[in-house]
């Protein structure tokens, strides 16, 4: 077992949406990865992933946002802080997506949700798959979380 | 007027209490400040606040804070960094330990609004203005917001 993961349950939580959607607004990042990997077609792989960093002294809080989405994966993310994450596409696509557009965020992250879930779409679409989809996704990636200075150099 | 107050009003303000909940579990402050301050009988003046602190680009937010809270004011807070501040201690007892006794905050932020409530209370029975109480205070002060090694070195 993987000493990363730490499988606490909190059967008696009782987050609600509204709570949810404040916690996000304030702590949570939409992410679009774009790593190298020699093993996929065009040599480089989207990652898209939704995370909320804690300090391991709200470790709890992160399990009961896993329990809560029924989803996502509680990690040690960096020293003594963890991290709830969401990385397979069909959990984003199924139940990240539909709550985020029911329930909106109320802060300009709202803005790079609604980029994320752009990406999500295409990549359902195996757009990452093909050059020009994925120069769409990149300059899409690239002009999320404030980096909209941020060059794109990555040529397939 | 003083520049940095920026007055606008977002009469349509949707916040419910717990997105309020949610949002200062991840981006509020509860803090007792310990000013000196030749003016007032120990030479030092105790100064709780609770703050929010964002980017500029959601100063709107700050502002829906205010009006949801009815209390507290929107400022400056360091360059593109604005916050809404909580200082008058009547509207700190009066609204915000209420609001946040009704509606408890599910991070272990809920430690330091305790130990925030505890020095309010003190404040309201003037405690601050005698030696043994401000000393109380003072410990209280110094163990939250994760200071808990902090030194307390204050002589009175």
């Amino acid at each position: 077992m993987n000493p990363q993961r730490l499988h606490v349950e909190y059967p008696n939580s009782k987050l609600n949406a509204d709570w949810v959607v404040g916690f996000v607004d304030g702590e949570g990042c939409f992410h679009i990865g774009i790593n190298k990997n020699a093993g996929v077609k065009l040599g480089y792989q989207v990652l898209p992933e939704l995370t909320v960093v804690q300090h391991q002294r709200d470790l709890q809080l992160l399990h009961q946002l896993r329990t809560f989405m029924k989803c996502g994966v509680v990690r040690r993310n960096h020293e003594d802080r963890f991290c709830w994450r969401v990385r397979k596409l069909n959990n984003l696509s199924e139940i990240i997506l539909p709550f985020f557009e029911k329930h909106p965020l109320r802060s300009k992250k709202n803005v790079d949700f609604h980029k994320f879930a752009k990406v999500i779409r295409l990549m359902q679409k195996g757009e990452h798959l093909n050059p020009d989809g994925f120069q769409k996704i990149l300059k899409i990636a690239a002009s999320m979380n404030r980096q909209q200075s941020r060059d794109i150099r990555i040529k397939i």
